[in-house]
């Protein structure tokens, strides 16, 4: 059971906008690919869990911005399982740029996915989380959320 | 003195992502642009406001999200000042389909965003919006951000 | 028959870099949109041409940059076809910035796409491009062209 | 003196498209982020060589698809020095997909960048490329380049 995942990646020149900063559009970009990470990491993936495959669209995104990314920054996103429902999954997300010392807090971010199961028809419908993927996860201690 | 904007927009090929919907950081990027436009709707420039200019980092956004977007789909994006505060501005963002009747709605944003000066050294510091800016906007009515 | 399109549009914030112009690979993103906003004029889709409908991967991109874009700038895309074959077409895409006088020449771009049907075990073989969208597209003069 | 570089990535959920491949234009951002870590596996920034610092503004790009990527591939970007002018430098890029046995060709992408000088009032001219970097980079032999 694993309720925290960290990765590490590096600003890039397409990430940033003519502010001279990253976009902060591309903080949700970094969190859901933190995610997927986070998913591997346990042996899952995000496409092909469950029998037939569910999907996890976002229904709650959020990011509150502390200090700005800049290009090339190295930036840590520590993911943290913050709620775990029948059918839903919540994430926190801390931002923090390692490229200063100490590190600097840059963003916390949030994101609640709901797991759905796809019809012939293109509609999605909520769904159980399948039990390979909910044996494997657990919401982090309090005090990590804060 | 405006409170409210409306702008329309078409979802894109490369707005999708591989489940067939709208990429849900694009929400983020129609937000800023919908900002945009109600700044030019003004008669107002988002970089060229004030003397020096002014910019307006993010420093909250979020979105709760209804019901997917999909390729072609025509999209209405209502904003509404939320809030006006002497360094910051809120807004929410209603986001309708206007391609199916009656329109479906899809989304509510919401961004809250800092006006700031410029420093020769890269930096930047909270400062009041410019009395340009100021004039030209004032919060919606209560019933309208429900 | 046709053989060209305009379509016009207007630089977002999210479309530029730290640079202060429009990021080079957005011009690629403003090609395939003006390409589906042609098929569109035709009464046509990208995605639902065809029985069963066809897909159109691209094998070639192209593009030639003179001057840059800013933000804001309103830009116009000139769509050409430029070759016509059984299982391919060719664009020509000629971009102007329509806020100077004269309007500048920014860029020269092209595209080729292959019309492929998709097969249940998710890969894709060239075929012919259906007659609903071939009977409706010619190639463009070539002093057009240049 | 440098001739080459190597670097690996993998392919993002919002890299992709709703036809369930990397859309085409990220091969460009990943070129873009191959030619950045090249030189900073030279000691040198993109964006600090120089005093004062050049720009490297795109004049031409092209990319040749020849198999999709699709999530979560892990693609190789080869990138190789195919030209070395006074003020300009090409490379080729050479995409393969590593989760394949054996790895399979993805893509041949090119760009010509200009070494630029920055002006006060926005504008730039091409200027020779600092001694700093062209003193580390050189011609890619002509049988790796085919």
């Amino acid at each position: 059971m694993a309720y925290e995942f960290k990765t590490r990646r590096r600003v890039e020149f397409s990430d940033t906008d003519m502010a001279g900063i990253m976009h902060y559009s591309n903080f949700f970009r970094f969190m859901e690919t933190a995610e997927h990470a986070f998913f591997r990491s346990l042996g899952l993936s995000i496409i092909n869990s469950g029998d037939p495959p569910v999907g996890w669209p976002r229904v709650h995104a959020r990011c509150d911005y502390k200090s700005p990314l800049r290009f090339e920054d190295e930036v840590e996103i520590h993911l943290l399982v913050s709620e775990k429902k029948h059918k839903a999954l919540s994430y926190v997300f801390k931002f923090h740029k390692l490229n200063a010392t100490p590190p600097v807090f840059v963003a916390r971010g949030s994101l609640t996915v709901v797991c759905v199961s796809h019809h012939p028809d293109g509609t999605m419908t909520a769904c159980s989380i399948p039990k390979s993927v909910s044996d494997k996860i657990e919401i982090a201690p309090a005090e990590l959320l804060e």
